[in-house]
């Protein structure tokens, strides 16, 4: 049997761990650190109260023959599916459910769209980036590109004269960077791309996070986009599912390639591939959407939001370079007095035993930039600022 | 763009919405015929008491942050992989936590398993069978080589001379045919995939039905099998977990194939490309391995078991040669008087209004078969038998 080689070009994802070992090896030496951790872009707050409510419900439903549910639809129950159409009627996008695919969180569609793909497709990637962008397309063999992502553009790169590609990631508001792109420059990518007959992967996992109304949430708020984007959301930062596990992937009938609708494809490789999202946890994605548990969870990400509003004024305080922060809870920010990114991390945590991200670790243009996130309860994210204020004066 | 063309290969999958199709014909045509479904393979009994507290308990637990999960490890939760370890204990297997990996069903690791593998590796799939092994390499654009099940062999197709092949999937007990292999056999294929250098992809999402304690439960009770087989199992045939979402994979860390350690790529795809099970469906699994779970969950087998007696019995009587329904769930049945298979199916339908599978759709050698299953409530099967041994008279 052979293997496949092209895992073998992948690089060894050693970010967070090393990031780990390094803790864990300041905390040896300096046992009565109080480290605060504003790295991992992991949720802190619990499930709202409605969603357990409707988990339990569902589990209880489980176990009584009337009520049970074995196999459901792979991509996934009506139920779940009309509410998030619901959810998109909001924001003005009109959906068929069939273009609707529930899944177990983003980051798996994301891996697994690429199936429905040739292997000779040229990738446009942002840097820095997402890993998962770049990995996926590694294992596949194609071939990647890089736009740089960088100050100069507000880390939100445009297409540029004689930039050619079939598969283009955006992710807005973006991970790392927590920029977010305008209509207007939504737009020109949606207009590129149809005239490259190219695909948009367009990554939303943020977009609960906008609250400026003039910002799209959905890359179908622009003309032409229901024929050349995909469009990957999640409930693992709209309502904390980052260990519930539910996203949902749009795939409209209006994108045809080679004469093919890519969402018969995609069905096709869930219905093959896939067995759907647990019914229970179906049952709790859907009360996300109830009024109450809406209530609730715009509740939990405005005090996120509110974090990212006490890390940003820091940043204007000690006159650090920053994106993000805003419809967003990544605060992206220049290293101060030239550090690089690592010796950034050293030094907050020796000086401040505060952790945070290097940028480095997301791509070539995170060198110099540090990635801090909002997802921390609100006293450790005020005394972290106050650290970082006393260390940098 | 260019779309993977090798989905155009697929055959259509048109054997259950062509069952569902001529049902409701008949259905609307004798409104008053009281149908019996013996056809598809989904669980009906519950989930067990032990695994519902446990579901819930877990949901309560995300709802209150000092009890709340984030992102779990995507191999899954230690407690769940501990579990399934000492599941193999049992057996007189031993596995490290870390050769074992939690997934969303067999049907998910399935089909994605082949990612670490390279496109050029011949693949040898038993006829009739499980559809998912067939469309997954056709995706992929493997060359498929089959190998016949049938009558002669009872179901159990053994390596013949000349047979040369990268990648062999077994499955025992079998899924469609109810047929399992010996430890005997089993040792003959790992000893073929060992001089081929092969790796067996080992499906044994029915080992929980299996009675007969001669029989293997696992691929890794035979000698020489950690260093040629990756194993499937999963929670929806043992614990009714089909709605429910929950298996695991064993890629022992023994497995080297061009001096690479399937364990580290299969690793790399999980994490790059699947965040894990849900706490929640974690918890309940687990429940499942516990003394009170594991007694309910062995009642519900049960169950089926004995309703697979009542028809196996029943063939007997009618002089109907078969395999299966022993250490099974299934009942793979050669149509009487030389009927083909989906003129069987219309003959049940309209004599005993009962619904079976036919199989030819599992197969060229499925033709002039047919397929029970032992997954419905009691008197509805008894009814059901009753109505077949009358209209075979």
């Amino acid at each position: 049997m052979k293997i496949n080689k092209n895992y073998l070009n992948l690089q060894p994802s050693y970010l967070f761990s090393t990031i780990a070992k390094k803790v864990a090896e300041y905390k040896e030496k300096n046992p009565q650190a109080n480290i605060i951790r504003l790295g991992i872009g992991d949720v802190t707050l619990p499930l709202a109260k409605t969603v357990v409510a409707a988990l339990k419900n569902a589990s209880e439903e489980m176990g009584h023959a009337e009520t049970f549910k074995g196999y459901g639809e792979e991509q996934g129950y009506e139920f779940l599916r009309t509410a998030i159409q619901k959810h998109y009627e909001k924001k003005n996008v009109s959906l068929d459910t069939d273009e609707i695919f529930i899944s177990d969180g983003a980051k798996s569609d994301l891996g697994n769209i690429l199936d429905i793909f040739d292997k000779d497709n040229t990738v446009l990637i942002p840097d820095p980036v997402y890993p998962v962008y770049v990995d996926t397309n590694i294992m596949a063999g194609r071939t990647i590109k890089f736009m740089n992502a960088n100050m100069q553009n507000s880390f939100l790169p445009m297409p540029e004269e004689g930039m050619t590609a079939d598969i283009i990631y955006l992710c807005s508001p973006n991970n790392p960077t927590g920029a977010v792109y305008t209509k207007e420059q939504l737009k020109t990518w949606v207009d590129f791309a149809l005239k490259q007959n190219a695909v948009i992967l367009f990554d939303s996992a943020y977009e609960a996070f906008i609250t400026d109304e003039k910002l799209p949430t959905s890359i179908y708020q622009i003309d032409g986009a229901k024929k050349c984007a995909i469009e990957f959301c999640s409930f693992s930062k709209t309502a904390g599912f980052t260990g519930t596990r539910c996203g949902y992937t749009v795939v409209p009938k209006t994108l045809v390639f080679e004469d093919t609708q890519l969402n018969k494809f995609w069905l096709r490789r869930q219905t093959t591939k896939f067995n759907g999202v647990p019914y229970i946890i179906q049952r709790g994605a859907e009360a996300v959407f109830s009024d109450e548990g809406w209530k609730e969870i715009k509740e939990n990400i405005q005090y996120y939001l509110d974090n990212a509003k006490i890390i940003t004024d820091a940043m204007k305080k000690a006159n650090i370079n920053y994106v993000g922060g805003e419809n967003s809870p990544y605060i992206w920010l220049e290293c101060p007095n030239g550090m690089k990114s690592w010796e950034f991390f050293e030094f907050l945590l020796e000086k401040a035993n505060v952790v945070g991200t290097p940028g480095a670790g997301f791509g070539e243009n995170g060198e110099g930039f540090f990635r801090l996130t909002a997802f921390g309860n609100r006293e450790n994210i005020i005394e972290a600022v106050d650290r970082i204020l006393k260390c940098l004066k």
